[in-house]
């Protein structure tokens, strides 16, 4: 069995950007389930990596970014799905947790072979981070109802794009057997 | 006015893998308008870059992989798009243009802000190109009549993915200004 | 004149690394040196950036690792040089100061052309980005009086690479031109 | 033991540039050591990848970049060192061989842990391909025998650079054990 993390994408977050609207009630409908995949990941020792827009703010370290976001406009869209004292963190810059960030340095330092992949936005960095995490020839498990859209359709799309181009698996939370990456 | 490229996608091909058979029909369908864009490049000094996948064979050169395509079960796809001795030529090993390529590095020497993406394959090589393209803060037209997909539906979705998420421009061949890069 | 952020390399540091009795005294004597440095960057309004070692430390952000140091074993040498308010932070994983971090994309967004590097180690760390930024076409900068060693005689044939092959100047601190990057 | 492949660095080169005179002797007192080293290599079926410049002949691939330096003033510096049918090529456009090349994918690819490189420039191309390929966890064998310098003392500080920093191993071509990668 693959060596599991499980990768938190830019859930802390102010909701502050022109497409929050849309985002917010697929965000709503996702938390639960999100909340429910980090305390599986919790309870059986799978590594939990944030990988976090840093919205251009580069003086600002990740507590901060938190912050922030439980103080902004959606803190309870945060608030559930907050780091803890054993979760670890990577500042991303643009879409891809990948690009010009530390991510493949330290899931080879953990052994990662598995990535278990949740948060937003599903079209976008969720659907280019498992290309980017298939590039680099990770096992990619995105489940549906862990990651929220913009748009219903773009997310169907790349749904079936992750299964059929990406070799991801898509399957519920409680269908995927973690274990986990030192 | 950006200075532009022309990128060609994979199209030094075999057609041996197990998708051709739903790919070649829409090859064939895009191959004149590639052919078509190729003219245009070449009468305007447009710098044309062919970055294709080595299908693992790292001993050959790409002459000996146009050589290969030539000769292949499909040669007739290959030789109207086939390059010329102004082309350049990138070599990658996995699915995007960019990735462990110095592409990014070239582009920069010749002084490219718009790339032109054209070949194969819609929902997957040119998606992840462009977004690729798009991270990497490069102006992206797709001129949708220049890409062939396998599956029409996710190559629609791919378009649509481009266009909102990418801010790709996805106009006609001839509505496109060509600013040569030098 | 170029644009020019300057950048500090791993002076947030505890020293619990075996080479530190050797680093120290160097560091000591480099300490008021890029005090000054920072002094001038910052009445000249030069975007300072602090890119500095995590220490395998993913939980813990800059502020964290900041506290460390100043609590550690040599806080003396650390808080001369401790970031302001405006500062900007980048962590690296392992030396050079651009593999696998966002630092090329932030300079990117910056606009800056030129680099004055300061910090530890000169044979080392200060080398290799010194090298990773002439690779990608920044101006580099280093003040022999602004970087700290372990070994002297290395240190002395790392300052003369740079000067020879890698285009860097080796100028002191007063000299240098600072026009800043917005 | 480690799964080994030799990386033949810049040897494929027409001599042309103005430092050629200073390096033209070292690489004269190389030449039978890497070609020495190259036997062993073929002999134990290890794999050989030539990491070559094309110095910005980006329409050139690398059957021409050779048939170039054979034809070029020191074709007897190229000859006895040139690729064979087995030999794996991977271009480069700056000093690393790592630097925005596949190279590394390669190497996964293969499954290679121990790279023994040989070639030139040792205070400059060596150097820095030492250098990025300890940052990338592979172990580094230089020979000094088969390695060519501009400059005698700057070569000799660059391979205690990469003994003490970079934990090479700098042993003569005949203690080293090839266990070839596949």
């Amino acid at each position: 069995m693959p060596q599991t993390a499980v990768v938190v994408i830019d859930m802390i977050n102010t909701y502050e950007h022109e497409d929050a609207e849309a985002l917010v009630p697929s965000v709503r409908k996702a938390l639960p389930h999100i909340a429910h995949l980090l305390t599986r990941a919790r309870e059986s020792g799978t590594p939990v990596i944030y990988v976090n827009d840093n919205f251009r703010r580069w003086r600002s370290h990740h507590g901060e970014l938190l912050d922030a976001a439980l103080a902004g406009r959606h803190g309870e869209l945060v608030e559930p799905v907050s780091p803890d004292e054993d979760s670890l963190f990577v500042v991303k810059a643009r879409h891809s947790i990948f690009y010009e960030t530390p991510l493949a340095y330290l899931l080879g330092d953990l052994g990662v072979e598995q990535l278990v992949l949740c948060g937003q936005v599903t079209e976008q960095c969720v659907l280019y981070s498992a290309l980017d995490a298939h590039i680099r020839h990770f096992d990619v498990v995105v489940p549906p109802e862990a990651v929220a859209h913009i748009d219903a359709d773009l997310a169907d799309a790349a749904l079936r794009m992750m299964r059929r181009n990406m070799a991801a698996m898509t399957c519920s939370i409680d269908a995927i057997t973690l274990d986990p990456a030192r």
